[in-house]
This record gives structure tokens, C-alpha cells and sequence, in this order.
């Protein structure tokens, strides 16, 4: 399976390219596509820290690609020489996002294959090509995730989507997005209604973005119009993305997911949810789940325009949480969980171990 | 009743201050409080135009006093020659905003009152007076709709409102926040949540502006944190105003009122509606409503700051539609409308005739 050659019109948020890290500036969208080149991990560093690239999954490997480049700048000639240039390196690379799961899964992986290397050379080569597998894993995850999705969505559909579960949050392809590329390159006739997502915009910014790059027929509209699109007969189903997912099927997404799929349901649109396996969190119960609330500011104003009087109280939460009751169904690259979901999920699971 | 000194902290819209209309500056809100003061007719039209004042209550006002100024400015001496002046002003202050129902109301009635007098000096001054009295009918309205709806709400209250009914709409006091302030001046402690209202931002710009301003505890959040606020058990109560009221009960507001409705349901959290009885359309049903599509500039940017891409679609309706089966009350100056609405709504202006 050849990724690259596959969806040659689809975004590569970050790349490996003759020992060469190549991202798109996503702070530059949607005005400007920009790949930034990189051949320094502190470059690397920069790059996840000021945003250029973001998303979980696409800042795993971006962390990753960081240490590819450490390992290629060192000039250690041992391997515990080596080792230290690479610790260092991570440190500077975590220290970034240090919330990030996965930034630190990334770089831990790319530490034990190093570790478990002898020589220099064999230790660099093989943590390139963890890196480049890395990346590869994560499209191909979302495109076996496309093609359980694509069976759900019908010849035209107008598909809403919210907040941006694309190309642009992973390395390639995307989520929920992926799900859509999949349906229309299945040969079905589909449109989508992408939502605006405030405060941060991820829905004008990323989601219009690509999937107008991609020669998707999208329409934008503000947040405060998807009871209208629905009442008004325009969306036949709604696919999102979710950055956790409990074993109840409760899952956790962009603040305004619960609205959008309480809508759906007062209007028996199907509400789907896409995303990989990875993103389960088997343990832990919705009261254990602490919503981070964001800074005021991306509320009082957009783009250093003030909006909002000085000093007024916000309220800003990053997430919120949408109920089982109101999900269809929950898209993996393991297969889609239905309802009842702590028995569909848990099947999911044991069908990939 | 001198409502002027009863509410003196809260802002008055427009105002007849010695020969002078005295205007909040809108476009200046919430970073400036800026009044500006006209003697010229023109000047009053270009304000009206550039939405220095908007609000369909407060241009009604707007544009009688623009017509008293003509009055003044007039040179004629002869009833024949000052008609003539004041039809001249009326024509270009109505082509302001063509569309708006309520600036044409108050421009016929200022006329209509022009024609009963007799001589220059008398229509002068009772065009000067009319005018006035327009003013404070509208505050006495938003204040006796006030009280009424104030038994509603309760001590401890915290109040969710979307858009801006309030002051800096009407000529002062407000509809929905109105409401809000007589519940507070009645002696109740209360909150309020006051949602964002992309696209135009009436809720960051004004609503969060007037409460703050008037020492009403707000805090603002982005539209797609309604639901989350609601599940999280922030929000008692919810208010909004509206733009036009069916005899059956169903109201078209602002967009992004119809979700708003429909999770306080889901919340089984009241949600009431105030308006004053000239907003009912008793002949219309829901289907002869056409709902204006507003431009696509006011989504894809924000204060000259481009935030999606170019040429993207845009879906950007002004209003929807709250069908009656969401809403637990409609407060109007005559008393409170309740299900089943039809006849609520018919006793209403009955007890009005």
C-alpha cells in the first residue's frame, strides 16, 4: 500500500523527504499553503510550539521526525554518545506540548528502537525508518477508517461536519475527513456543511480549507446555523472527530459537538463518530474527565481584534461531551461500534488483539 | 412615570436633549462609549445608515427625531412649504434602511401629525413632542413588559440570553434584558451567560457591554458552548428577544435561537421570549416567512481579518424559527403569553382593545 500515490490530492500535514522534515505552516491557513522545510530538530521544536503543525496525531510524528533529524546532526561515534545527544534532543522536543499524549508517545517509541540499535549508522537508519513507518501507520489507520465509514453514507449526502478531524490534525487523509474522501472516492456524489467552530476557527480555517483543496463541494456556516441547516431539510448526516472516547461510548470532542448531535437527533439525522483506537480510554468514567477550560482571550477577540468589553468573564471550555444516546455509531479502522457501545467497543478491541 | 430618572444607570439609545439628538455611536461599542449629537436631519439619516444606531425599536425613534430636526432646520414659512421640506427629509431618511418596518412607521407618524397642525409654529412643536412621547412609549413598554416577566425569574437565577435585546436596541431598558433588569432592580440576585451570536457578535459586542455597564454579573462564552453550560446545570433560565411572532406561537429570532431553545429542553430549562406586541404578525403562518440570507463576508472574516478561504460557499441566514413547543412563555407589555398559544396570544390583545 502506497499512501502517498493513493491520495496524491490530499494534504500531507508533515513529511519525510531525503532527510528532510517537511510540514505545512498551518498558522499561514487560509491564506497562504506553506511548507516549511526543516533539517535542525530545534527548527522541529519550534515548529510544534508555535503551532505550524498541530493535532495529535500529526505532533506524534512530528516529534518523531524531530529525533530522525538529532540522530542525523549528531556526531557522536558511540552509541552512548549517541543516546545522550538524542535524550537531550527529546527533552527540548517534549518540553513543547507537555500535555501532548501523544508527542510523548512518539518520542518514547523512537527512544527504544534507538536503544535497541548497536552501531551508530544501524541506530540512525533505524529510527528513520520507525519515524517514516510512523507516519505511514497513521494514514493507513485513517484509511482503512475511511473505508468502514464509506459503506455508512449514501449517494447524495450532505454531510455536516464540526471543528476540523482532517488531513491537517493527522499526519494525512484524516478522521472524520477521511471518512468523507473515502465516500466520494467510492464514486458517491457527497457535499459538506462545515461548521465555523469558535473560538479557534478550526472549522472556516482547516476543515473549508482542505476539503476545498481536495475539490469537495463545502459550504461554511457561523456556529449559530446548524439548527437551521437542519430544520431546513440541508444535512442528511453529521460526522465528527473526538479526542477521547470512553468504553461507554461517551465521547469527548471540540466544544459544541454536544449540540450538533443533540440537533441531529431532534431531527433523525444519523450522528457518526470517527476516530482510531488509539483515542479509547478504557478506564477511566465521564465523572473522572476534566474539561480544560482556554484562555479568554480567544473569545474577547479574533486576530488582535478586540470584541468583547475589557475584562469581562468567559466561560471557554476546550471540549465537551456528547452522550451514547445520541451517537449512531463510533468509526474505528477496527470496524464501527454501535449501540449497545460498551459491548460493541469492547468486540472491537478483542477483534485487534 | 419618568423613566429617565428611575433608570438612570442604564443606557439610553437615542435621545431629544435641547434641540438635539444625542445617539450612542454602536459602531464604536464595546471599546468606546461614545455619544455623538446631530442638529442636521442628514447627519441623523448617515447615522441610521452606517448602524451607528440599529435595532428596529430604536430607528423607529431614530427617525422621527431626524424629522424634528428637519422641522427645525425648516425656513418656511407656510404649513404648505414646511410639508414640503419634511417630505423632502422623509425620502432620504427612509432610503436609509428601506427594508426596516419600524423606521417607516415612525416617519408616517410624525407626518400624519404634521398634517393635523395649523400653523408653523404649532406643527413644529407638536412634531418636537410626538416625537418625544415615541421615546418614552417605547421605554414604558420595555419596562411594563419588565415587570411582568420579572415574576418569572427567581432569586439566584442565572440567566442565559442570545443576541442583544436589550438597551442599546430599543430607545432604552431593553426586551429580554429589560426583563433581566427588572428582575434584578425587583431585588433578586442574578447571573447572566450571554452567548457570542456569531456571525455579528451583538452578544460580545453589546449585550455583554450594556449588563457590564449596568453591574449585571456576565459572562460571555462562544455560541457552541450553550449546551455545555446547560449540562454542566450553569443556566436556570433562558431569555431572548424576537425579530417577528406568529399568532400560533412561533418566533423567529436571531440565528442560532432555535438550538439554543432546543437544549434548554433537553435541560428542562424554561425558556421565555420577550417582545412587545407591535413585533406579532397575527396573518402570517410559519411557511410565508421568508428568512433573509445575510452577505458571506460577515463569515469569512472578522474586522477585515479573513479567517476562511477565498471564494468558499457560505450558508449565512439571519433569523431562524423557535417552533411554540420549545418555549415556556412569551412576555409582552400586556402580560404573559402560555401554551397553548393561539389562544394566549388572542386574550392578549384583547385585553389591549
Amino acid at each position: 500500500m502506497k499512501p502517498q500515490t493513493t491520495i496524491h490530492s490530499s494534504l500531507r500535514t508533515v513529511e519525510w523527504k531525503k532527510n528532510t522534515v517537511v510540514m505545512i505552516d498551518q498558522t499561514k491557513l487560509p491564506n497562504k499553503l506553506v511548507f516549511v522545510k526543516y533539517t535542525d530538530y530545534n527548527d522541529v521544536a519550534n515548529a510544534i510550539k508555535t503551532l505550524i503543525i498541530r493535532g495529535a496525531p500529526a505532533i506524534g510524528v512530528a516529534g518523531a521526525f524531530g529525533l530522525a533529524l538529532a540522530a542525523l546532526q549528531s556526531k557522536a561515534e558511540t552509541k552512548e554518545k549517541l543516546l545522550a545527544d538524542l535524550e537531550k534532543a527529546k527533552k527540548i522536543l517534549f518540553e513543547t506540548r507537555p500535555t501532548a499524549v501523544n508527542l510523548a508517545w512518539g518520542l518514547e517509541k523512537i527512544m527504544e528502537v534507538a536503544k535497541k540499535g548497536k552501531t551508530v549508522p544501524e541506530i540512525k537508519e533505524s529510527i528513520i525508518q520507525t519515524a517514516k513507518k510512523m507516519a505511514e501507520d497513521d494514514i493507513v489507520t485513517n484509511m482503512t477508517m475511511g473505508k468502514h465509514g464509506a459503506k455508512l453514507f449514501d449517494n447524495n449526502d450532505t454531510i455536516m461536519t464540526h471543528c476540523n478531524a482532517g488531513a491537517l490534525a493527522t499526519v494525512g487523509y484524516g478522521t472524520a475527513l477521511g471518512v468523507i474522501r473515502a465516500t466520494k472516492e467510492s464514486g458517491k456524489k457527497i457535499k459538506v456543511i462545515a461548521t465555523e467552530t469558535r473560538p479557534v476557527m478550526q472549522g472556516s480555517r482547516l476543515t473549508a480549507f482542505e476539503l476545498k483543496h481536495d475539490g469537495i463541494d463545502v459550504s461554511l456556516i457561523p456556529d449559530t446555523a446548524v439548527g437551521y441547516a437542519m430544520a431546513k431539510g440541508l444535512v442528511t448526516k453529521v460526522i465528527v472527530g473526538a479526542d477521547r472516547i470512553l468504553r461507554t461510548g461517551h465521547v469527548y470532542n471540540k466544544i459544541g459537538t454536544y449540540q450538533v448531535a443533540t440537533m441531529a437527533k431532534q431531527h433523525k439525522i444519523p450522528f457518526y463518530v470517527a476516530a482510531p483506537l488509539s483515542t479509547f480510554d478504557l478506564k477511566s468514567n465521564p465523572d473522572d474527565v476534566v474539561i480544560e477550560q482556554r484562555k479568554a482571550s480567544e473569545v474577547t477577540g479574533i486576530a488582535g481584534k478586540k470584541t468583547a468589553p475589557d475584562d469581562i468573564n468567559v466561560i471557554n471550555p476546550a471540549f465537551d461531551m456528547t452522550p451514547p444516546e445520541l451517537i449512531t455509531g463510533i468509526i474505528t479502522e477496527a470496524g464501527v461500534a454501535k449501540s449497545p457501545f460498551e459491548e460493541s467497543i469492547k468486540k472491537l478491541f478483542k477483534s485487534k488483539m
